[in-house]
């Protein structure tokens, strides 16, 4: 069987996230199912990262094995030809496909996931960025933020960083980049590692956001990081502001 | 009557565009509901440019006599408050308000606008910028399309770039700025002036289209401008890929 990488843009909203599941539209839903009007076949899409409901993507990975061999340009037009999450207002596209060898496995084979997290902070609610940015009132001092994540770098125990329901063997990752930085009245928080334990993006920034503003300052990020207890951390980021932005493999 | 200068951002998608019509929402209505809920006393509100339905803005400006004094933030925060477009599935936003005096007006004292159209240039249809970037899928040559859109700037008799239902008296304009970059798959037209005809900017992008596709030199915007006919220029480019992202005073 022939296996494809594809590269993927999503806008999470409206989507149950990347996982299948019942009664409510996926990405993996709505990839194989424009996989089976392609080739006529039930196949099995697998992502890099199964983002959450609501999180979005600029250049996902995922790997799908088709019965027969096609031109990689018509999988990439083919299935974008047969999705029908325009239909649904839901937006999703294949923006590159490759043909790979078979030992190419999008989750297993990556080496590093890079993700933003966008906050917009001002007073004025988002009038264009609805749903795409985490809209933050109270006036963040960005540069604290930036001190504080280089605290967080390198390798560590983050259970503290991790939702409840994670269910990774181990809470030791390697944070490689955490760097914050201000463009006028957003906020980017830009996060690499190899991988990350579920939810971390988003915990990493609800406990920079407490930074932010002025509550915690660079030294308790040490604090948060040796008690390995998420209550210690900040809240959760909302889902919206967060994107999957790379995969390198 | 304290007059009110609004700084406004919103998403064109669902919008019947900035003129109050019967039966479907514009951003003027959305504004006038809003503001009769603040004072409780029907008020008109002027906007500096009439944007066409699906265009959107960064920072359109509008201006609104209100019938006693409010403290700026409180306009901003209140309109916000009162806008009802969020639970229509719209998006719109007052940015800032400011105290004017009464020789303000946000139509007649601009003395620049300033717009940008987005394209997306590249095979694979959008899966985020869906509604907010024109797709054209034939490889665009940015460099010619610049070098063209530069014998267009000055003054001149744009006839041939303005819309048959036009309804400014001269076709005389003076052109500031036509700039255009590419920045990876997306292409950027910039374009300033004091004031622009109807549909101005989008039939000067369609005319660039031309030029970005091969079928036009630099030397056709002159056979075209001369023309002074709108039937040699290119195509209205759509609507949803402009945005009005300055107005200046």
């Amino acid at each position: 069987m022939p296996r494809y990488k594809l590269t993927l843009e999503y806008l999470g909203t409206g989507f149950a996230g990347w996982q299948r599941v019942q009664d409510r539209p996926s990405i993996q839903a709505s990839l194989e199912e424009a996989a089976f009007k392609l080739c006529g076949e039930r196949v099995e899409v697998i992502g890099a990262g199964r983002t959450d409901a609501g999180v979005h993507a600029s250049a996902q990975v995922a790997h799908v094995d088709l019965p027969k061999e096609f031109e990689s340009f018509n999988v990439m037009q083919g299935l974008n030809f047969h999705l029908l999450t325009d239909a649904m207002g839901l937006q999703l596209a294949v923006t590159e496909a490759e043909r790979v060898t078979e030992d190419f496995h999008a989750r297993f084979s990556a080496t590093g996931r890079r993700y933003v997290y966008r906050m917009l902070n001002r007073r004025a609610r988002p009038g264009l960025e609805g749903g795409r940015v985490w809209h933050v009132v109270e006036p963040m001092d960005a540069q604290a933020m930036h001190a504080a994540a280089q605290r967080l770098i390198g390798h560590h125990d983050f259970s503290s960083f991790r939702d409840t329901q994670c269910q990774a063997k181990s809470p030791l990752k390697t944070l490689d980049r955490l760097a914050v930085e201000r463009i006028d009245d957003e906020i980017r928080i830009y996060a690499e590692a190899r991988s990350f334990l579920h939810h971390q993006v988003r915990i990493l920034t609800g406990t920079l956001w407490k930074v932010g503003r002025g509550d915690w300052s660079a030294e308790d990020m040490k604090r948060v990081l040796e008690a390995k207890d998420r209550r210690e951390a900040g809240p959760t980021a909302p889902a919206e502001g967060l994107y999957l932005i790379n995969v390198i493999y």
